[in-house]
């Protein structure tokens, strides 16, 4: 027989690996609680046949012993994003000792090949609140040919399928529906879990957000607010900072929302009061001499990753390979291109120019400078760093909000499935209001490859909503001053844990930056 | 008479601009405990007389009310890092009423200008727990000639100075004994702090680590972890990752140690055993085919920043100009250097070798594969992402760890101005005992551009170090499977705030990585 005996320092590191570091054990056995709303089983349907605005009445969960048993594959599909492992162990929570749930494996393609595995509730409470999509795997793959539908009808068939769960963006969810109708006949119901950083897949009210864009947006304002925070204690530098999200600009906005840069651009309004590239650049140029002018010699600039789409002068500008290399859904690669850098060196070129004319840029109010303080800019350094926030904000431990909406969603999800419902996606409002909505409704015909291609609409940014009125409204300031916040790190535990996103505080109406469970 | 109405949501947004987010506003109130061994008052001094390595005796402060008043200088030199704040406050806290704390404006250049103003109590708790250096700002002005001296000299004299405290690195604490010996004969007491992210300023068990690397390290670790749990979930990219440090890896070692990547390259490693570029690209692009032979097609490789100063071959493959280009304290300019970018390309080269003569390369243990193996590396596509983690690391709002040390090094620096007490270095063990350490012992002569320059040697990683050696027997095993960890974001509540620096741990011989305040 072995002596027990203490552990060493380093067999205890070691007993760290895989998953356990001393913060994954704790947020692994933290237990998740269902909300109010919830434990009445009710979720509530935005009927399909009205006009999406009215719901209609709450239906009970049907009585779980009284239905045959169900097989569900479930699985994720695009980019990760934190919080799915959470949806996965609501479905399962949701979901009786006699149905089966099969974890389908890296994504679409997995679905295509039959790729599927029986997920034991074991094996998902070993990522329980945890980040990442490593649980299943994910990838791209648009289902789209016939074949690809024939070989996802062989899978239900092969594994018995009656539910296929689909978490994925706009794209994905797109399949989800088409899926829902093309499975109709085989008794096989798919749902779609409204999942992406982006926060573009959003439907006002009945879907406020989706998820992974909390986590993802206080990891870079975490490093946003760092950097800020680096500003007037090195007193030199200027940070472009790209940051990760396609078209819609919600990350950049939420970010400048959360931590006050002198400079945010937001592709939307680029977009829509047709500002010229050589207006950003000018503003960019101006903000940067006055602060120098004003003895505040740095800053950062927010770039939102989608605004290289949404300025064909900078399109036109890079060489033509680089615009025809799309993803499976037809979408440029937007991170490949390093617009931070296209905008640095463009605004480098720009103060010269104000450089050499200064009373051309700098005696207009809100950017004024006095003689002095245009010497003192005339004397002043540029100096800059770029940076890429992405890839370290799609698998972060989910934070407060998204550990349980997501759990919220698997519960939803499920209950769906058993109640036989197919072409919905589950959602849950800011009053803890689970809710179905028809996806078909979601729905409209988009110009791609000159082919009418069925999409879900992105949702942007909109300029007259109260997000963007309200960064509208105190940007300026922003600019000349220094009143930028650092939001600090996610917290788990204490006062500050359960802040919701402060752009959907805003755009729901909501009178507190804090959610209750 | 106005009525007091409820805030509206845009209203408590705008209040959270200038450092009030609400975790700013939570830090800021938490109040700071001093150490049980503190509360004696005592500060421990290790002799200069005698060899490093013996505690002579404990020497209490003196009564702090028999001493005339003080006129006390603090500023910070060269990068920021997170806690400085906090060492103002402890010196602030030491001292009394009658005594006046000074601020130095931006570092080095305000003690030549005489850019000095008085530091409130209000001032210094408005920054209470926060990050950045902003409270003063910081330079990298080395004092060097003659004039420089008398600069800070005229300095002492206009604000009758009896103590400077120099918070600053390697080189700046180099500055403060220097002028410890300048200022002795008017009665002026120089005393420095131990700051650097680098965590290269140690000196074995009497100055375990420097403030902010373990702050600095928390914030890579978790974005590491983030992007190391992005891996198996996205199942295709590899990622590059330079991390800012500059001669000393230890940066590079706390983080591996903290998420177990495939592959963290140690600079001292690579100088001590005298390794090849070509020799570390073929290990890179070896790990690389084994991992994709084994159906692991992606992976995390560390870069410490310094490695370009270690590598001949690298340092002889850039242009001239780069190599010449300095900073004021004669060090390289390493972070401008894209190690991460120039190591990928060569990696590439080299994995298109690997794929032409695979046996060459996979045929021997620990990265063999059978030949159905060699077939799937040899299908497998490469795809890589770059990282540089550094400025994002040096503001954060400090760990719990460095905002307890750093109260107790101003503390500490206080007690000995007021004891009257020249050319010491404060610091303090992981068992709560505050350390003085004469400056003079630590410093050595350097040849620096052919002169012989008075310098502190910088602690570089041991390779015999228990961190080193226990990095060094894991490091195949995380090379060859997926065992890494993500130790999440940096709390400041619940069980795992108190965490130590895992290097700091075992070069330390304790038994936890949990510290107790």
């Amino acid at each position: 027989m072995q002596t027990i005996h203490q552990l060493t320092l380093a067999d205890a590191i070691t007993q760290t690996e895989s998953h356990h570091s001393l913060f994954e054990q704790e947020r692994r056995k933290t237990p998740l609680k269902k909300s109010k709303i919830f434990q009445s089983q009710s979720v509530q349907f935005v009927d399909q046949q009205t006009e999406i605005g009215t719901i209609l009445k709450a239906i009970p969960s049907t009585e779980k012993n009284t239905l045959p048993s169900k097989r569900i594959a479930v699985l994720f599909s695009g980019g990760p994003a934190a919080g799915g492992h959470n949806v996965i162990l609501g479905l399962k929570h949701s979901l009786r000792p006699e149905d089966t749930l099969f974890g389908v494996k890296a994504g679409p393609k997995g679905l295509l090949s039959g790729d599927l595995f029986e997920l034991s509730l074991v094996a998902i409470e070993a990522v329980q609140n945890l980040g990442g999509f490593d649980l299943l795997g994910s990838d791209r793959t648009k289902i789209k040919t016939d074949d690809q539908f024939q070989a996802v009808l062989n899978t239900v068939r092969k594994f018995k399928l009656n539910g296929i769960i689909v978490i994925g963006g706009d794209d994905s969810n797109t399949n989800a529906s088409q899926l829902a109708d093309f499975l109709k006949t085989e008794n096989c119901h798919v749902i779609g879990v409204p999942k992406t950083i982006d926060g573009d897949l959003q439907w006002g009210k009945f879907l406020p957000i989706s998820f992974g864009f909390d986590t993802a947006t206080k990891v870079y304002a975490e490093l946003v607010g760092n950097i800020l925070q680096d500003t007037p204690s090195s007193r030199k530098y200027w940070h472009f900072v790209k940051l990760m999200g396609r078209s819609a600009s919600h990350v950049a906005l939420e970010v400048a929302l959360q931590t006050k840069p002198p400079i945010a651009l937001i592709s939307e309004e680029v977009k829509d009061r047709n500002i010229s590239l050589d207006t950003i650049v000018t503003h960019i140029a101006t903000v940067i001499a006055y602060r120098q002018g004003r003895g505040l010699n740095y800053g950062v600039v927010l770039i939102p990753e989608g605004l290289i789409e949404f300025i064909p002068d900078l399109i036109n500008s890079l060489p033509a390979e680089l615009i025809k290399d799309r993803d499976s859904h037809g979408n440029l690669k937007v991170s490949q291109i390093e617009t931070e850098t296209v905008l640095l060196n463009l605004t480098q070129k720009k103060l010269a120019d104000i450089q050499a004319k200064p009373t051309s840029y700098l005696s207009q109010e809100p950017y004024k400078l006095t003689e002095t303080e245009i010497q003192k800019f005339q004397s002043s350094e540029f100096s800059s760093n770029t940076h890429f926030f992405g890839y370290e904000g799609r698998c972060g431990a989910p934070s407060a909000f998204d550990t349980t909406y997501t759990y919220h969603l698997g519960l939803g999800a499920g209950a769906l499935i058993l109640n036989n419902k197919t072409g919905y996606i589950i959602s849950m409002t800011t009053s803890n209001d689970i809710l179905a909505l028809p996806l078909s409704g979601m729905i409209t015909e988009e110009i791609r490859d000159e082919k009418a291609t069925p999409v879900i609409e992105k949702a942007l940014v909109k300029l007259d909503s109260p997000a963007f009125k309200y960064f509208e409204s105190r940007r300026t300031e922003w600019a000349r001053s220094d009143v930028f916040s650092s939001p600090g790190p996610r917290q788990y535990y204490g006062p500050t844990a359960n802040q919701l996103p402060i752009t959907v505080a805003l755009n729901q109406g909501l009178d507190s930056l804090l959610f209750t469970q």
